[in-house]
């Protein structure tokens, strides 16, 4: 089992350090890889090919502007692809059409404008179908979300 | 293996056929409801509960306006969900907006407006994830989708 | 006589402060609750059923992104719900839209942006139908704004 | 106790039937006016100044492009005012905008893109906080509205 | 002759400085308010009523949110009205649709969000029609516009 | 006393005949040319020439998509210009901004989309400042646009 | 020399004729291809490889909703890519992002929405700096585009 | 061979760095004109017809708000001219559509939001159709930026 986080600059690193707490969160090995549909396609392809060979069982790809890098991915691989929209410019909406309209057949499972944490946790739940383990995790998660908001919340708010 | 579609009123129905037709080309079972997360927000929780336990895998949700459905379902199940935002209004904007900007932690695998079909596909993978026989059929899935194209266009285009 | 401000994270406090002293200048009394939808919707719905069997009339709800509180709150009670869009991405429009967009037989009275004042004062207004005090207060209160407004800009200005 | 209906030209008539069909469905009494904030200020003036004294405890107030009535009636009365958005141009977009967005101290309680409907429920849960008769047969609504939604789709859908 | 400049909030002050600025540079006698059409009707009625007595030509109104103020200026008198959104939030479309899209017979001539000074010109140009030295200073304007625009520039741009 | 109506293609004649309708309900001459900024740059220029030799007090333009026509007709002339945003795609707001966003100095008094009576009407209002006998029919039809809406309104509408 | 012409979908045929047409207006011989950047990748590069063997000088690239074909062309060769943004859903809007807004290094030479004609002149204009013939039939096309422009409009138009 | 760098302000100097920074990076000379098509029309024809004369073989016009700019430039002109959105309000949204939205036979070929670089890029495009050298040297760019991204990115990215 392993995820792969791939992005298009180095300059999203922090946008995209959500993704990779949310998978630690759960114990779920993942890699990195700064990639560009535009800039290095043979190496795109080339680490697509090697994590599908390594039975990588989800990409998430975060990307700005016009975004294509997770549709490109999801156009080179069955892996599903989660696209995370990074806002670069016209506060990510160029970035969010750009993932979310894939034309029929090639989906991406697009999650909300620079929510990286949330594309790791849609890793996490595609994984939880198959892996038992990460299926009560989710469940201790959800849980302990749930306490902690209450745990945190309990005292009320001063307004 | 089992997969769910769900949306919230009737009218949706020739918008959400995409899905079940994408799902059928894989021979993946389900089943359709029709359900509110405000109208019927117990009998929401009951179908969820009942789906879990027949051991449901992905959860497609198509809803309009200020589409609730998808992330009202995410928060009750940890089933995976894959939103559809339908246009009902304003180019079915309000509904991208309302199903894929989820808050941290509990996402929607959110496809493209009206993109039911591609709702259908983004189960498909997560289910191939897990069943090698889905895989296999997504794979040949893609290649009989590259010469289908192929073969379609050979012909050239007449301008 | 009573109101309800709800919120879905502490980090809308600052927010939804306005909500607060406009109730306070009513002497209307207020309880306020930070609550999720999607994170602990058993909780919401025992908060929602204790505020109807204490008689709550009104209760404001805040939230940003795919801003599902408010509407969720309005399909689980009859108490009127006003809805204050919280400005977290998109300036705000996501979840204006995610607010005001909801389907037949269950509005949210949605104010402007950040404007949670508004929320506060719409409560006044509604509250005003059934109390005669707060309807003085309120007739007070606009004879004041006038006044005041014509105090403050009486000097004219220099431009 | 009474409603009054407002909108801004005879065009529209059609959308704003919702309002008189929802009020009808609770016995609610209510008069409608076509009335401009720009045309006819002086009316509008003398028409609010009627309600008051009649007794109006609610007005939906429907309005399309800059859509300043529902403000404009809200700056002129204390009675709570429903706005309507009327989808005139930019898919309603403008006027929500106009309507939604009003300054501190006067709102709008605002309802979705010609939701005339939802702009008469409004009205309805405002007086239900008053009068106990509106209270009980809005919780028979809401009742009815599950009972018939899930009637209506128990025979399930056919995707 | 005469020209008002006319504002709902003494924060805008500095945004519509530009306007004064621009009447200044053409000596045009100018009063400014802060006035607002919905905290102070009565008080706008009677100083637009005043405005007119005194034979004022022209009224430049700055309004943010919602901006009413221009349009409900313009239905009360037959003052040309030259409106100036202000970016208050959503960048500035809010005001700019909010003053725009009036309903047909009154019209508001809108120019650029925050784009006071372009107001002020707006009002120049409307009075150069009837006073041949403002059209000659008009004249002057725009040549010394073009001269310094060079001068400014002849030196070349360093990239 | 004169006013010119232009815009930048036959196409565009249906949405232009509301500025003529306007100016021909005040007897105001007028002269219309199809022209464009881009296609007759020197055929603008000559025509902006003979309008002023001929005393044209105000010019209303419209024009569509990226809808220079306004703006460029503003920079040659000093003659007010007064914008009218034509819907050709993305509902209009392409027009809208590329009309209303004119730099410092050089205003287009923009005008609602598609709506050029209010084109037309401006343009009275413009010259109503010079010419009484335009200004009292302006008062006229006030009185009558009053008037006729309430006489039109006064039987009431049936929701 | 030669153009070539490529787009996604056998739809888009109808949209992409006009710049076929403005191609032949300037004799220049082109090829059309439906070609997909994600459902026939490889089939992509080997045409664009082709095209390259063969002096192809220009790419008119059309593409709707997450339009990457031009964007995903642009990466592959250095061949000058125009891109025509095809109307499919919101407007366009979402087309018109996906493809002007690349990344630093690898622009795409964006048209109007469903503009493709200027896609055609674009690629003219291009060629026109190397091709003196075609230089010369370009100034010859603007002269005749003015002669027929004020042939067209010199009997005036009607209001 | 030349190419002509031109924008509307001093103020924009800092964004249309990066079309110098790009043409120098391929030793191709250029000069830097701040011209505005509303301020000094004939100037700006004067420069194009020089321009022409020196043989100017590509244009990079950068403007923001309504960026007439590009599109007069086109107008007035054949050398194929690039058009650089610049952002001074709503995101650059405006200027995009001012700038992308050109009628039928005048395109402009646009690039992204602020992007100039990517205009100096064009530029090199179209360029390298005519000279060989620059093809090279494209070429060489090509591999360098696939190396470069590869070398930066070898040593992984810590998320």
């Amino acid at each position: 089992m392993k995820v792969a986080i791939i992005f298009g600059s180095k300059s999203d690193t922090e946008v995209m350090r959500g993704a990779a707490k949310c998978l630690r969160e759960f114990n779920i090995p993942f890699e990195a890889h700064v990639l560009s549909a535009h800039r290095v396609p043979e190496k795109l392809t080339e680490v697509l090919k090697k994590l599908e060979e390594e039975g990588c069982e989800a990409i998430i790809a975060g990307a700005g502007l016009a975004a294509h890098l997770p549709g490109v991915i999801a156009s080179k691989t069955i892996i599903p692809v989660i696209g995370v929209p990074i806002n670069a410019a016209i506060n990510g909406v160029d970035s969010l059409y750009s993932i979310v309209q894939m034309p029929k057949s090639i989906p991406v499972a697009t999650v909300g404008i620079n929510n990286s944490y949330n594309g790791g946790m849609m890793a996490v739940q595609m994984l939880s179908v198959k892996y038992p383990e990460i299926k009560d995790k989710l469940k201790e998660y959800r849980k302990n979300m749930k306490e902690n908001f209450i745990k945190e919340n309990e005292a009320g708010v001063e307004l």
